[in-house]
């Protein structure tokens, strides 16, 4: 690392971070064992597919059971990055010295996150030292957020199971009640969908937020059609695929139309191929698919101008893709680097692509995709030197930056944009 | 920067260049007041996309009016590569010290142009200075080019109007003009296409071009169908999208045989969507495509073993296609870095892969699509600086190739190929 | 180079290799003459791409008159990596001096061919000074494997024509006459394969090996259609495309079947475009394709988990695919780098990308893809440097790994891996 590189990383991790998309839970937000942290997906789905039986990593297994067997599997992905969040973590949030856990010291680390997790208010002292200031959550839509400590905490709502399966009667059932409105109609869904998003906004929510398989084709909904497939369902008919496509434009619709009536912005993280791989553990069945582009996305654009969609993309595939319309349509905000390209080799070519070609003012750096406040330090700490390395090769040894210039378009990227476009 | 790379660079920068595509105008080729290059669409869309109201630089706006509204936002883009273009002419071409344009010092840099632009041949001077011995300019089918200045620009035939509005009866009209024969039937257009293609190698023409949809595929044309489709448009019916495309397929086979007939190269740029984004500013419009591939052009590259197709591809998906194809056929000659691949980090990766698997004697390094004169030196120097470091540490360094034959290969990219492929 | 980097460089030459994949013929494994150098597809391809007819360099032309046309026209190609090869075999392996072949000075090389390749099992000594322990062969299904050299050499069962091209008599009778029985249904073609795999595991091979076309879609076969399909072929009709894809699904079936049977891997090579250039030379008619994606193998790599898939793809638009579905799929293991893939460049990103998140002991290294023992030094050297680099900027100089883990990584890849995998 040149003398820059380490100024830089240095003002860079100096720069309090907003966390703009997690999967943390408001009521545990921290882990209170060691298997909190192993049992990450990322850690299940890495040793299955060096091998371990993923039956081996069933929830009802005890904690002691799935360390046990974890643990000696772990030399087989030392090399990953992911590894090394487990590491950074362990070192730096619980003073774990070793630079690898083995059958011998796990024990050690394990009794010291079970000290560490009865700390009080221990999520805000990890999150401190990760120097994030604000966290959103990804709450599901009937979710009572008033127990949620909005000091660190920014409510958002996931709309996957309204938009993509609202012909299931449980989650009509759910949204009706939450909503105090029966869901007959698809002026009623609009209307939900509105009563949603004044719910959440009134408890401080950052945004509206779905995972969008890579054929999904958004596009100015037919109201009728979408209104006959709610008809069928209501009257406990299956949907036919055509059916189930109508209501899915019609919802995500509703939605997009809610986001510009309350002035949020939509996180839309597209590209998930979901269950391709049944068998695998839990949260590792999912995969990515390089079909398809964001040209699909062009109608909705177009037709939300005031709406915010702040967008990551999951196959390197689609990356070009995101940094050209983000450079030509205002409303398209770059976000992130999305799990199976939230990899260091990937980020830095996607980092380097957007910072060269698309304002400054529209790209929101990082966010952890977290489930545990654990991985915020390791996750951004990836994040920042890539940001540094970025900002040192490309921009301040060429001469197209000054070093404080470089810094203060990495506050932008960590800090200032997402405070501004999520309202935070 | 190494001073490998460092004396690279120098021996680069020497190198007189051939700019084999730009769309200069013949008859105001140099900026005469600033707003000539804040109106270059890279800033106006640019700004749009940061939130800039499209409205604020419609063509009708005052000049003045332009600058001011458009310098404020500049900071929003000052990261972006475009911007670096914009200083680096403004401080080696006008003298204009201040690394950043800004309200307090944009009447300097504004006299300054003003004033530069009174020199007698300033386009000529500003070429000089960035070492370019010539510009191929970009000619709408019915110019009249008597009046180009032919020791330092070279005209070009553009093709898009011919082969994709042929049904446009104000195309027919200007074609029929210009050849002095009516376009009545196939045969017809074939011979004006070669009437034209004589005139502008009379008049030193470099080559064809045309920029295509991602989804084009030439073919072997069904020159009945093409005819049917033709009498209907010369009967003022409307085309069906099956008549159009046989239309484009048929004039664009026309065009290819004529470039074979007059040898000279057919250069195309593929993958543009037209029309994205409709609201944009002008010039902001259009976006890139990540289907399709270059397989679609396999047939046409197959069948005219004699013409040389100089090639360019928008999409990031698409590079590895068009170092392959290169690497194969002989009359596939990878050119330059297009538009929403003209930025370091692609154009790095993308001459990488051309300069280490295609022969050296078949890549044009770069041209620069620029619209005014100013241009050429920053963004050539641009691609000198990718050339020089990538040329350093993945030939030089490695030992694959002395420093003497580093700057050979550079100067086949930059002079020697253009030179021989064009026949300048 | 950096002292760490030219560290690891020396631990990671002195591994001693396995190549998991060549096109060696067990009978002449090296090179008698020059032309055998020079006659590998890369040189012939390559030169033809700069500009020398086909026809120069057909077969049955004299190796004097091969060598006398191309020796000239290196000149244009001496930019690329293939042409390093070349050089750094003749350097090596033969003790030439001069950096470049020339029409003055190919003559020696050309003795030096002649005379080592007089010396004793030549090829033990050009794969020793290579650093490999064992190279696999491609063998035709009814190729004898008695006479293999097995101290060095593994055999493998290609499967291409088996799988798609079944329906041709001659295929059907080589089989038959391999097999000892008839092919006269769909049960027959299974116990041929099962035949065939036990013929192979007898003498010492270590899987079966396929190139697929990028639209190949592999399924539960539809062994009724498939019947029927064989049963039109062997009435001497012609297949419909429809029933050669249910026959090629069915035979790939059968295959992947007798893998598991026989505990082998099953080396898919996915992505090949056949005789797109008809007019090429020999063994340059093929080319790349971006379509298609890994998600259509989904369903296989689900329906066998015993059998290990070693995975190779052709298009860099395919290479985020392969590193997700490698770090999900137990079953799937990224394998070399291949063919037009098979350039530093994109072998840097390949490797970066698959060492940062998939399970260091899923991966197979490299393989050297060669036609003659002598390619295997400047192959795997090509890739040990690129290995080293990946290793110390992205593993050793970030604090990921030890120098010492580092070489134990490499280990894993170039050796440790493929052992264990193919059971060599």
């Amino acid at each position: 690392m040149s003398d820059l590189e380490a100024r830089l990383l240095e003002k860079i991790v100096g720069i309090r971070a907003i966390d703009c998309h997690s999967h943390v839970p408001a009521e545990a937000p921290h882990a209170k064992t060691l298997a909190d942290l192993l049992g990450y997906h990322y850690y299940t789905e890495l040793v299955h597919s060096a091998g371990m039986p993923a039956d081996a990593m069933h929830s009802h297994i005890s904690e002691a059971d799935l360390i046990g067997k974890m643990v000696p599997r772990l030399e087989t992905i030392d090399n990953t990055v992911q590894y090394s969040w487990l590491m950074e973590a362990a070192r730096e949030l619980f003073g774990f010295r070793p630079d690898r856990l083995t059958a011998g010291n796990w024990a050690e680390l394990a009794q010291m996150v079970v000290e560490a997790a009865r700390q009080e208010d221990r999520y805000r002292a990890v999150l401190a030292k990760a120097n994030l200031e604000k966290v959103f959550l990804t709450n599901r839509f009937d979710e009572d957020l008033s127990g949620v400590d909005r000091a660190v905490f920014v409510p958002c709502l996931r709309t996957d199971d309204l938009v993509f399966e609202l012909a299931d009667p449980d989650v009509r059932r759910r949204l009706a009640e939450k909503t105090g409105s029966e869901i007959g109609s698809t002026e009623a869904v609009r209307e939900a969908v509105r009563g949603l998003m004044r719910y959440f906004t009134q408890h401080g929510a950052g945004s509206a937020a779905i995972s969008l398989p890579p054929d999904f084709t958004p596009g100015r909904p037919d109201e009728a059609a979408a209104g006959k497939a709610l008809a069928r369902a209501l009257r406990g008919k299956d949907l036919s695929e055509h059916d189930s496509r109508h209501l899915a434009v019609f919802v995500f619709d509703a939605v997009t139309d809610a986001c510009r009536q309350f002035h949020k912005p939509f996180q839309l993280m597209i590209g998930v191929l979901r269950n391709v791989y049944p068998a695998g553990v839990e949260g590792g069945h999912d995969l990515v698919s390089k079909s398809g582009g964001l040209v699909q996305y062009a109608d909705l654009f177009r037709r939300y101008p005031e709406v915010d969609f702040t967008v990551s993309v999951l196959s390197l595939a689609w990356v070009h893709d995101l940094a050209t319309f983000a450079w030509i349509f205002p409303n398209v905000k770059p976000s992130g680097h999305w799990w199976y390209l939230n990899v260091p080799v990937h980020i830095e070519y996607e980092l380097r692509a957007r910072l060269m070609a698309v304002p400054k003012v529209k790209l929101i750096g990082y966010y952890s995709d977290m489930y545990k406040v654990e991985f915020a330090l390791p996750k951004f700490n990836m994040y920042r030197r890539v940001l540094a390395r970025v900002l040192a090769r490309d921009f301040v040894e060429t001469g197209l930056m000054s070093e404080q210039q470089a810094v203060e378009t990495a506050t932008l990227l960590l800090r200032d944009n997402p405070k501004r476009i999520f309202g935070v």
